[in-house]
């Protein structure tokens, strides 16, 4: 058997792959964004078992062509408008090569001081770039960190101020903690609760200005308010929940406030965003998914803390096989202390060469592109009376819906009505392959999302959605 | 600004990247495999903020090359003998390539088909390799899930079980679930009882024969038994809990067990060793981490389990924003309710890769050649009576330390002796580049952990490797 490392096996495969990808992202408008395949196509498409005997890359590279390729829906293609982004870049990929090439286990300082150190640098950066409070980066004593999503930086931070609490008020009020959101909350906070043993009746959904009252109720009924959560650009609608006033609130009765700013929070780094976290200097954690809006491929959850400490304190295990000088010190950061696992990759890398390779000044512009699309697509929207946009446009989200013409007095039944023609057109426009867009019900109302955000996408693919999308609206209410 | 994912831009990098990957293979040897840098190294040699302009790849990569490389430890050298190997391959690498490349999100089945298929069939395919019982496959209703750690499949199966138990029992027992493990038993236990939210007094590190007693004065005593957690080749010595007998008595108390085989996992796939997992039929789980042993880098944890169900009941939201017709069908394996996060990478990929590249052939000789290297050293370690092995060797590990000349007649002062000689040797050892090793204390006794695992390792790497050991032990006796 060959070394399966072979350096120059691995160089003469390794460029194979790049020319592979390359190709890919230059035939990508070629494929349906949307993979119209059938629950159970792969199956019948692979043998049943393992091979026993190697098979070639070239091979393999054919069925990926063959099998894989038609199964997946194309996140980056110019014509991806659903859901949010997920866009790599030239950049990210080299970043994700060199750390896979490496792949060092940074779980402690003393096991590749410089995947910590690294990421302690670019998180200060980052830090920086939004104009975070000193007091979330290290140069303040607080600090940032990769995690993997922000489903693990909330359980994280959940943990941490669950710990905290209980230590302050006695382990059996387990059962009494509350955590709140509001309606639009990302399911991350429900899942965060759920893990971490917050007893279901205790998780709040709840309208941001009628925050305090419920608060107090529960403090009136025993109960001990403990987590909020913040979220600057909702998943559905890109809503702003006040941080400020939120945060006021939290103070009064001792809560830990956590920002969610998972999509939003990357065009915080330009000045004209940045009001949007006004107010954060009140909360507790932070955090923004680099792999959403930020030229980076999954996984990558940016989190920064003010007290890096009730992390620990919560999350440290210190076994024999892991004792090492440097822990010992207390001069270094161990980031398996602030994280659920132990084992990690060096994502910093990622990062560190977004931020070189394209600059601040880029990244603005990049970002500010999106946002400049997503006003035109907006616009032509406002401009056809037959749609109506759905939600006030904060960054590169559009929320839409074809009106129906009125055809029953029953409002009731206009309502279901206009949803169901626009689940149809939605189906219709993401079946033709030509596009992908999501969909979210707010209030009863099913909207029609388009989140511009894929690196590929220019204004010609913005004007030719939406073409696409009035052409199947006109086929719609013609035949309707 | 140049499209950050320019193909024909993307297209001369990537060649660049894949050379500079292949040279660092090629020159591996001539680092020190630990990294010798001081903490705070590379604050004093990267600048205090982001460039607002862009750098080029070239300068960048000088300065991974400068900066960078001499931070890390090198885990892919064929030097590195230390913790658990995790051991890249070039069809990992490739396989890495491509799902960054097409970069998708797969939360469910309908964001990109493909991601989940083939993860429901690779995991079949291997679960058939390890000669599962087929009740942990899908073909037999349960199945497996790529998870990033096993910090992370330990945390969900125990959050499973924690809600199965208290939906059976009330949820006011929280407080009173028990979690079991030896105290060999890996941190990632504990972790995730902390984060899970069980009592600390309520997490048992109990020797396994002492386990049946255990669990049941902790129910005379009003608790709840919930959830053991046995190992398959510890993280200090490989020692090997017995599963059947641990599972008899973790069924008499309905509990569920997790058998935890990380490193030792992938040996399994061999039919003289898959012995070791023989009564895994009794378990409810099953983790092997692919990015251990198994030609795999970070992070690919194999979970499966009999009771999807169990986990999906525990783990599962339903936003709006996600609602699709493949969901309502429930046709398909939606894996983010299988896991703690949402977003998930394309891991299947890499697995399926490494597979099909080497074959269950080839990858069986690729274990035993460790396997076979390990007793080499073992052998080495035997003849030398100034050392002594300090564990039964039962696959790539060898526990070994130096032997003191006993200078003292009190036992106690003898023990810390020969734990500060070995302390010394490591250290010596280490620092000097040319090897990495780790240790671990079992029974208060210091041992010196010589794992081999690197893909890259080859006889020659392991007889070099004894003979500094012997000429640093030589030095520090004849000093002492
Ligand atoms: C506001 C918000 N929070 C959290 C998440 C979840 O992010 P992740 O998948 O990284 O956990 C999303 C994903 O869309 C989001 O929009
Ligand atoms: C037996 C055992 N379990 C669990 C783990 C933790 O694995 P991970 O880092 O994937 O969580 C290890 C790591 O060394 C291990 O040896």
């Amino acid at each position: 058997m060959v070394n399966p490392l072979d350096p120059e096996e691995f160089r003469r495969q390794g460029h194979m792959l790049i020319d592979f990808i390359a190709d890919y992202y230059q035939d990508i408008e070629s494929y349906k964004v949307l993979s119209q395949v059938e629950p159970g196509y792969l199956k019948k498409l692979l043998p049943e078992s393992a091979p026993y005997y190697p098979e070639s890359i070239e091979t393999i590279l054919q069925d990926v062509q063959k099998y894989i390729i038609p199964g997946i829906t194309h996140w980056q293609s110019p014509n991806y408008f659903a859901y949010f982004p997920s866009s790599g870049s030239t950049a990210d990929f080299l970043g994700e090569i060199l750390s896979t090439g490496f792949n060092v286990v940074g779980f402690n300082w003393m096991s590749s001081p410089a995947a910590t150190e690294l990421e302690c640098i670019v998180m200060d950066w980052l830090g920086e770039m939004l104009m975070l409070p000193k007091s979330f980066l290290f140069k303040g004593n607080g600090g940032g960190v990769l995690q993997g999503t922000t489903c693990e930086a909330i359980l994280c931070t959940l943990a941490a101020a669950r710990d905290q609490m209980l230590n302050r008020c006695g382990s059996e009020k387990m059962e009494k903690l509350v955590v709140y959101g509001s309606d639009q909350t990302h399911s991350a906070l429900q899942k965060a609760a759920q893990i971490a043993g917050i007893h279901t009746k205790n998780f709040r959904a709840i309208k941001t200005s009628k925050l305090r009252n419920a608060v107090q109720a529960d403090v009136e009924a025993g109960l001990v308010p403990l987590f909020l959560c913040a979220t600057v650009g909702t998943t559905s609608t890109n809503a702003i929940d006040p941080i400020e006033p939120l945060c006021e609130v939290a103070k009064d009765f001792n809560m830990w406030v956590h920002v969610d700013a998972a999509y939003a929070g990357s065009a915080c780094i330009c000045p004209e965003f940045r009001h949007f976290i006004d107010g954060i200097e009140g909360a507790n954690s932070f955090t923004l998914n680099a792999h959403k809006w930020f030229l980076t491929t999954l996984d990558c959850c940016c989190l920064w803390v003010k007290d890096p400490s009730a992390l620990i304190k919560s999350l440290s295990t210190n076994p024999e096989f892991l004792r090492n000088k440097a822990t010992d010190s207390k001069l270094v950061v161990d980031y398996k202390d602030w994280q659920i696992t132990l084992s990690r990759r060096f994502r910093a890398m990622k990062l560190w060469l977004v931020l070189r390779s394209y600059g601040v000044a880029n990244l603005r512009n990049f970002l500010r592109s999106h946002v400049k699309m997503a006003k035109l697509f907006e616009e032509l929207v406002r401009n056809d009376n037959k749609f109506e946009v759905m939600a006030p446009r904060n960054f590169a989200l559009v929320c839409f819906r074809v009106l129906p013409w009125p055809n029953d007095n029953s409002v009731a039944n206009q309502v279901e009505y206009a949803n169901e023609l626009n689940k149809e057109l939605l189906e219709s426009i993401n079946g033709s392959g030509n596009v992908y867009m999501s969909s979210t019900v707010v209030d009863g109302a099913y909207i029609i999302r388009c989140v511009i955000g894929a690196t590929l996408t220019e204004e010609r693919h913005v004007i030719r959605a939406w073409k696409v999308i009035q052409e199947h609206a006109d086929a719609l209410l013609s035949k309707n």
